[in-house]
């Protein structure tokens, strides 16, 4: 089984396609590393690159692409509506296949201190690589962003970087590196215009009023469908799976004699995912994504 | 997207094993095939070599396991329990990525018509490749066997081949050449020693008795686990998708006030058959394998 670890660093750069382009060569310049999507956008000024390699390789290119953003990126200079405090500002890994989790946080650690150390770049962990619960936020980690983080980092103990020096790096700034789960987008679409009954399901199932955990959901209209939309963030599908949230959503639905029109999944959706919602409803507690044929093909 | 085609010729020789060694050897000789599995069976005096590649990788690679096996086997010499008519018996082609069965058709002529050319062999086109009605069953094809063919193929219209000489070759006898689906073995258990219970739904589902079309279906007893099962065969799950059989079966279960303990899938399944149960089961019309992840990986 092929070992697969996905790294999705987002860089302050999303305006100049020379400067990118670089930053991904470089991250490019490892074996056995593919680029699977960058991202530029110019109104955030922020590009989001998205790769994979093995435990060994997605960490020498995550560190080439923090060292090619260090030379090229001058954050003094850097004006965009995203929140940032680094020029590489945030770098998640994300276990794909044949890794785990906790496989990723090391990997993060290793990471942070590697770039803290050669790099001279202050690194905070977050997410599942937190080492101080309020860090698993990152909206905590980059609090005044870059500008206010310059002054705080020096006095504010609770803002001491887990690892390198205790001082911003002058154009570089600050990193947050961290391992997090898979995201998966899902929305559910409801044959009603009645926007209440959406938002009223999101409320019950999101774990932020005590509903599923690791689901973050809201209400939204859909107003050309004429329909309304419980619009779901599935933050570790192996505590709430898929086929879960969905049957708690057709339970709402039904005692408010709502139908369901369709489900979504935006964007991409790891194959373990796919395989659990088909275990599920076919109640096949041993089926794995080993038995995928092109999964013996491919892998 | 990558396009992918499976193959899975059967070899009459499931003993020497330096002989299906040596025709493994000369399908693997073509540049981008991969060899997935190969199973000898010594009883059926057999071998089942699955491999997979493109449009054109896929047919060199059958046409050289061809002619090794009518260099290394001798049908006269041949003994087992399996029917079979020639050195390389059986040749499907099923479509897996990117493909579609009536590609396969075609690959599957153009291949009969080179085996049946270069190599001197009869060739009959079968299933979904068959020209004539009674050839979609293979057992028709090989009717009489090697030894019982020899004769009617001389002087019996009906048993003339599609493709090459009137008469079988003297040590490789015939091949039989087609396209298929990829079957699904998905077997339900239920909570119940009633095997009539099993029996009974079963025969309501399959196709032969007026049931699901494409559905093969049989009631066993699992003695050990106390339970009986509905073992399926899907020989196409675009036509009986996997959750349909499965909600069927749920329809008699709960008429019959017997409970679903689990499913199976037995083997391999191709991703879009996993996708296509998730999709059902979610209601999402648009959904498919290439929103999964690793595809961009592996792909």
């Amino acid at each position: 089984m092929p070992v697969t670890v996905e790294c999705v660093p987002n860089f302050s750069e999303g305006r100049r396609k020379e400067v990118v382009d670089k930053i991904v060569y470089s991250i490019r310049s490892v074996p056995g590393i593919k680029v699977l999507d960058v991202e530029m956008d110019p109104d955030h000024n922020r590009s989001v690159v998205t790769f994979t390699g093995n435990k060994e390789t997605v960490q020498e290119g995550a560190f080439r692409g923090a060292r090619a953003a260090r030379e090229l990126i001058d954050l003094n200079k850097h004006k965009g509506q995203h929140p940032r405090m680094g020029a590489l500002d945030v770098l998640p890994f994300v276990p794909m296949s044949g890794v785990t989790l906790q496989d990723c946080v090391e990997i993060a650690e290793r990471v942070g201190a590697r770039i803290a150390k050669e790099l001279k770049i202050p690194v905070y962990l977050y997410e599942a690589a937190a080492k101080k619960p309020e860090r698993k936020n990152l909206e905590n980690v980059r609090r005044g962003e870059f500008e206010g983080l310059r002054e705080a980092i020096l006095m504010d103990e609770s803002r001491f970087p887990d690892y390198g020096p205790r001082v911003l790096h002058p154009t570089a700034g600050a990193t947050a590196v961290g391992a997090r789960m898979p995201l998966i987008a899902f929305n559910v679409n409801l044959r009603t215009k009645d926007l209440g009954v959406a938002k009223q399901i999101a409320k019950k199932i999101r774990a932020s009023s005590g509903g599923l955990p690791c689901v973050k959901a809201l209400g939204f209209m859909l107003e050309k469908r004429g329909m309304v939309q419980v619009s779901m963030n599935l933050t570790d599908y192996t505590v709430t799976p898929i086929s879960r949230a969905y049957e708690a959503i057709k339970m709402e639905t039904d005692a408010a004699g709502v139908e369901i029109a369709e489900g979504e999944i935006i964007g991409l959706i790891p194959l373990d995912a796919v395989c659990d919602v088909a275990s599920r409803f076919l109640k096949i507690s041993n089926f794995t994504s080993n038995q995928v044929l092109e999964r013996r093909i491919w892998g």
